[in-house]
C-alpha cells in the first residue's frame, strides 16, 4: 500500500448559499458535506487529512474537530493550485485532491482512481456528460490525455468533447509540489489553477483516468438549490441500497436516512418515514407512514404505527407503538408491551404484555409486565427541582386519569380506581382510591351567554 | 363466449426480494401481486382459474385461499413450459397465461388479447421497448409472427427488433397440451420454455400479437426496486383515475390507495394521504394532509383536519375531526358532530352537533346531540375485565378532566363539574360534582434541586 | 404609460372537472386559477380589469368580489371572439386579454408582451412546443406573423410548425373593437375566434410576439389532471425561489405554499411543510418534518418538531413546539417559550422560559415567565356559555392534571399539587391543593371477565 495524503479542499465563500455557516458545513442527509468526502477517504487509510479552510475555522473546528485533520489557512483565495499548495504533505505520500462541497464521491470511486495513477503522474477522474457546458473538457490525442481545456479557450472540436474534468486527482507527492510551484497566475482572474498541473503531468509520468458510477458523484453545491439536488440523489441512494437488501419501501422518494441503519428482512417502511443516527431495525418491522427513528432498535416484528416518534429508545420484540406515540430518550417497550395514542414515554420501561394505549405521560417509571395503564395517566415525576421514581410492579391495573406523585410504588397486582391522585406506596393486591362522594345538585340553571 | 381457463405462474423463488415470503405474495397497493393477477382476469369469468405454485405452499393458501382457485403444484423448476403444464385444463378450453409477479396487467388489454387470437393459434401480448435488451424478440416474416428469439440466440438484425415477448399469451386447450408435449430442454438450463410454442403456433394457425396501453403493465417484480416501481405504477394511476373522476388530488405523486374508494363530486385531498380497505367519501368532502381514512365513510361536506385517522369507523354529513384526532372501529361521527386534537373514539357514538374538541378518550359511549364533552375527559369503559357503556343524552354539559366510570348514564341536560370521578347516574338537568375544598398552605418552600 | 386595460375570460363551463365549482374557482396553491391571473397582471396597473363571465355568478362574485373588477357577462358562449367583445373597454386603451384558466402567467412575460407591441399591431404571446400537436400555428412569411392557423386547417408543412398561440395578447382598444365586429362564425363550431384578428392586425399594425420563460405559464387547465400539474409547477417554482433565498428546503419536491411567505436567513425546512396564508419566519428557524403554518410568525432560533400545527399564532425566539403541538389563533409563545407533545394552546400567552411540555390544553389563559404547566393539565375557560381568563403569574408551578377553573389567577411563585381543581384564586407564593385521603382495601377482589 501507499502512504496517502488527503487534501480536502474547504474554503470557498460559498456565497450563493446565503447563509452564515461555511459552504462545506451545509448537511446532506444531516451531515455536512465536507464529513462526507471525508468519510469517503477514510476507508483508504489515509496517512493524513489536510483540511484545506478558509473562512468560518470556529465553526469548521466545532463541526468537524472530532475528525483527525490537519488543519491548513488559505488566508487569501489564490485559486484551487493555491488551495491545495496550503496543505504540507510528505514527499513520500500519494496525494488524493477532494472537494467539500462535493458530498457524494464514493469510496470505490476512489479506489478505482488510485488503481490507475501512473508512476510518477496523475490519476484524474473524469466524466462524460450529455452536456458538458461549462467545464474543463478533457483534451486527449491518440488516446492519452495532454490538458484540460477551459469552456473560454476551448476551441470548436474541443467544445463538442463530454469527457470532462471533475477536479478530482491523485499524484505523486513530491511532484505536485514542484508542478505546484511552476504554476502561474497569468489568466484573468489573476488566480493559481489546480488543473494546470495536468499539462505537466502528461509530460512527465502521464495522465491516466478513472470515472465514477455516476455523474452525480462529483457533482458539487454552490446553492441551495444544488445542494437539495445532492441530498435527494443522497436519498435515492440510500433508498435503493436498503431495497436491495430485501427492505420494502413503499414510496422510495418518500424515505430519509440521516445516519446508519441496520436491517434485518422483511421489514416494510411506509411513506414518509425518516431514519436518523444509528438505527436497528430487526426482522419482520413494520414502520408507519411519516415516523421518526433516532437513534434506536426496533425489535422483530414490532409494528410501528404511522407517526411515531422514537428517539433514544429501544423497542423489543412483537410490541406496538401509535399512532401519534412518543419514546423519548431512554424508554423501552420490553416485549409485546403497547403503547398508543397519545401517549409519551420517557426514561421509563413497559414490561412484557402491558399496555398503556390512550393518552399517558410515563416518565421516570418502572412498569413490571402485565400492566395495565389507563387513559389520561400521568406519572408526576418532577416537583419543580428533581425528578422521581415511579415503580409500578406486575400485574397493577391502573385506572384511568390517575396521577402517581413520585416517588411512589405501585405492589404487585394492586388495582389504582380512576381518577386518583396516589402519593403514597400501595401494597400488593390493595385496591386504592381517593375519591369524594359524589354530589348532586337538582334543577341546576346553567350560566347564560353574555352578549360581548 | 369461449370456456375460458386461466393458468398463473407462481412458482418462482424470488430470491432476490431475500424474503421469506414467497414473491408473488409481495404486496402491490397492500394486495399480493398474484392476486392482482387474478382480480384482472376475474371480469373474464374464467371456467377455471389454475395457480401453479412451487414454494410456500402454506402462505400462498393462507394468503390466497378465498379465491377459487386450482392449485398445481410445480415441484421441480423446469422452466416456464413445465410450470404451464402443470396445471389440467379441458381440451375444450381456452388457456390464458398470466404471471403471479406480473401485478399489472390490465383486463381491458387481456380483452384485447382475447379477441386477436386466431382459432387453433396464440394470441400473444407483445410490447415495444425503446430498449429491448435481454427480452425475447418477436421475430416476423412478411409481418406475420414466425418466432420468439432470446438475446443471447438472437442475430444482429434480430437484436434490432424493439417488439418484445411479454410470456402473456392465449392458447387453445388441446393445441396447447401437443405443443407443450414437444418441447425439449435441449438447452443451456436445461429448461422447458414456453417461448417455444410460438414458433410452433405459428406452424399451425398462426400467432396474432395485443399490446398493453403501456409497458409497466407487462412489467414484472424480481427485487423490491422492481416492486417499489411497479408500487408507484399503480399509484400514479390510481391518482390519475380519481382525478379524472373529479378529485382535487393536491399532489397526485403523494397519494396512496390500497382498496378499493367510492367518491362524490368536488371532494378534495390535500398530500400524503391513505386509503385502506373499501372507503366510501361523499361530495364536497375535505381531507387534510397526512390523514389514513380505512375501512370507512365520510359522509357529505364534512372536513378531517391534516393527521386524523379514521379506520372502521363512519363520519356522518358536516361533521369535523382532527387535527390529530382518531376514529377507531366502531366510532360514530353522526352530524355537524365535531372532535379536535389528541382525541380518540372507539365503539362511541357522537350525536348531532355535539363536540370532543380536546384530548379526550371517547370507547363504549352514546352521546346525545348537542353535548359538550370538555378537555381531558376519559370514559373509563374497562375494568380490567370487561367493557362497560356510558350513556351520555342531549344537551349535557361534561367538564373538563372528567372521568366517566362505566356503567353509567347522564341524563339529559345534566352538567358534570370539571374534574368529576363519576361513578353514579346523573339525573336530568342536575349539576354533579365531586369535589374537595381547596386548602391553602401560605409561603410554601419548594423542593431545591439536589446535586447529582 | 399606456392605458391598459386587462380582459380576462372566464366564462368557460370547466364540464371536464366535473364540479359544481365554475372551472376559474378551482384553486391552485389555495387561490383560485382567475385570481392568479387578476394578480399576474395587477402590477401593470391597469386603468380596468374586465372579468367575462358566464356560468355561476354568484359563486364567481362570492369568491372574486374583493377585486375591484369590471363584470361582463357572456350570456351564451359564442367563442373566444365574441367573450372578449363582451367587455367594454375605451377608445384609447391598450387591451391585455387573459384567461382565468391559465393560472401560472408571470408578470414579467407580460411586461416584455407589452414592449414588443407594435403601434396599431397586437403582440402575440406564442410559444415554441416539442409537441405542438392540437395547438394553433404561428404563420410566418419572412420572419413576420401572418396568421394563425388550427390544426385541422394546417398544411402538412405548417403541421410541422413548433412555435404556437397562447391566446394571450395585447392589442390597441378601438382597433380590437373593429377586428373583433369583422369577426365570422363560418365556421364547424359557429364561434368567432380572437385567434382571426391576428390576420386581421398582420394587415394593419403588424404582429410581434413575446415568450414565455416556461411553456408551463401558458398552460390551462381543463382537467383535475391538468389541474395537479399547474399546481406542481407552481410549487416547484415557490421551492426554487425560496431555495434561492437561501432556505433549505430538505426536499423541494414535498413543500407546499399556499400563500406568502417572508423569510430570514439560515431557515431549514423538512418535507412535507405547508405553509398557508402569510407567514414570517426569521433567521435561524427549524421546521420538522409535516409542519403546518398559518398566518404566523416564527422567531428567530425557534425550533417547530415534526406535525406541530401553528394557526394565526405567534411563535417568539428561541422557542420550540411539538412534536404533536397545535397553536390555535390568539396563541403566543413569548421566548424561550417550550410547549411539547399533544398540548394545544388558543388564544393564550406563554411567557418567557415557561414550559408545557406533555398533554396540556391551554386555552384563554396569560401564562407569565419561568411557569412549569404539568402533564394534563387543562385550563377550563368555557362554563357551557361563556369563555373566562385564566392567569398565571411569574414562576408558578402547576402540577400535573390540574384543572384551573376559569377565571381564576394564581399568584407569583405558587405551586399547586398535581390533581387539583382549582376554582379560586392562589395568593402569591402558596402550596394549594384539593386532596383527598387516599384509601386502600386489601385484597381486593377484581372484576372477572363475562363469558361473551
Amino acid at each position: 500500500m501507499q502512504k496517502l495524503e488527503v487534501v480536502i479542499l474547504a474554503a470557498g465563500m460559498g456565497t450563493r448559499m446565503k447563509s452564515k455557516l461555511p459552504k462545506v458545513l451545509h448537511p446532506i442527509a444531516g451531515k455536512p458535506m465536507v464529513q462526507h468526502a471525508i468519510d469517503a477517504a477514510a476507508p483508504l487509510n489515509p496517512h493524513r487529512t489536510h483540511l484545506v479552510y478558509g473562512h468560518g475555522a470556529e465553526q469548521l473546528q466545532a463541526a468537524l474537530g472530532h475528525n483527525a485533520v490537519t488543519w491548513a489557512l488559505q488566508a487569501k483565495q489564490l485559486g484551487t493550485g493555491h488551495a491545495v499548495n496550503m496543505a504540507d504533505w510528505d514527499d513520500d505520500s500519494t496525494v488524493l485532491v477532494l472537494y467539500g462541497d462535493v458530498p457524494l464521491i464514493q469510496t470505490e470511486t476512489l479506489q478505482r482512481l488510485l488503481a490507475v495513477q501512473p508512476d510518477d503522474g496523475i490519476g484524474l477522474l473524469s466524466v462524460e456528460l450529455d452536456n458538458p457546458t461549462g467545464y474543463g473538457r478533457i483534451v486527449r490525442e491518440h488516446g492519452r490525455v495532454t490538458a484540460i481545456v477551459e469552456q473560454k479557450d476551448a476551441s470548436a472540436s474541443q467544445l463538442a468533447i463530454t469527457e470532462v474534468n471533475t477536479g478530482i486527482l491523485v499524484a505523486p507527492g513530491k511532484a505536485l509540489k514542484s508542478w505546484l510551484a511552476s504554476l502561474s497566475n497569468d489568466n484573468a482572474q489573476g488566480e493559481y489553477y489546480l488543473t494546470d498541473v495536468i499539462a505537466m503531468a502528461a509530460q512527465a509520468g502521464g495522465v491516466e483516468t478513472a470515472h465514477p458510477d455516476t455523474a452525480i458523484e462529483v457533482e458539487g453545491a454552490n446553492n441551495r438549490l444544488q445542494l437539495a439536488a445532492l441530498e435527494r440523489a443522497y436519498q435515492a441512494r440510500a433508498a435503493e441500497r436498503l431495497m436491495l437488501a430485501g427492505v420494502t419501501l413503499l414510496d422510495p422518494s418518500r424515505f430519509d436516512l440521516r445516519g446508519e441503519v441496520t436491517v434485518g428482512s422483511d421489514i416494510i417502511i411506509d411513506a414518509n418515514v425518516v431514519i436518523e443516527g444509528t438505527v436497528t431495525i430487526e426482522d419482520d418491522v413494520q414502520i408507519g407512514a411519516g415516523c421518526q427513528l433516532k437513534d434506536c432498535h426496533i425489535g422483530r416484528g414490532s409494528v410501528l404505527k404511522p407517526y411515531t416518534i422514537v428517539e433514544g429508545a429501544r423497542v423489543g420484540e412483537l410490541c406496538t407503538a401509535g399512532p401519534f406515540a412518543r419514546l423519548r430518550p431512554g424508554a423501552e417497550l420490553v416485549e409485546d408491551s403497547h403503547i398508543g395514542n397519545f401517549v409519551e414515554m420517557k426514561k421509563a420501561r413497559l414490561g412484557k404484555g402491558s399496555k398503556a394505549n390512550h393518552l399517558a405521560y410515563i416518565g421516570d417509571a418502572e412498569v413490571g409486565s402485565k400492566v395495565n395503564i389507563g387513559a389520561g395517566t400521568i406519572t408526576c415525576n418532577y416537583d419543580g427541582a428533581n425528578k422521581h421514581l415511579t415503580v409500578i410492579e406486575d400485574d397493577v391495573f391502573v385506572g384511568s386519569d390517575t396521577q402517581l406523585v413520585a416517588p411512589v410504588t405501585i405492589a404487585r397486582g394492586a388495582t389504582i380506581a380512576a381518577g386518583s391522585t396516589i402519593t403514597k406506596n400501595v401494597a400488593e393486591g390493595e385496591l386504592v382510591l381517593t375519591r369524594t362522594k359524589q354530589k348532586h345538585l337538582a334543577n341546576w340553571q346553567r350560566p347564560v351567554k353574555k352578549r360581548s
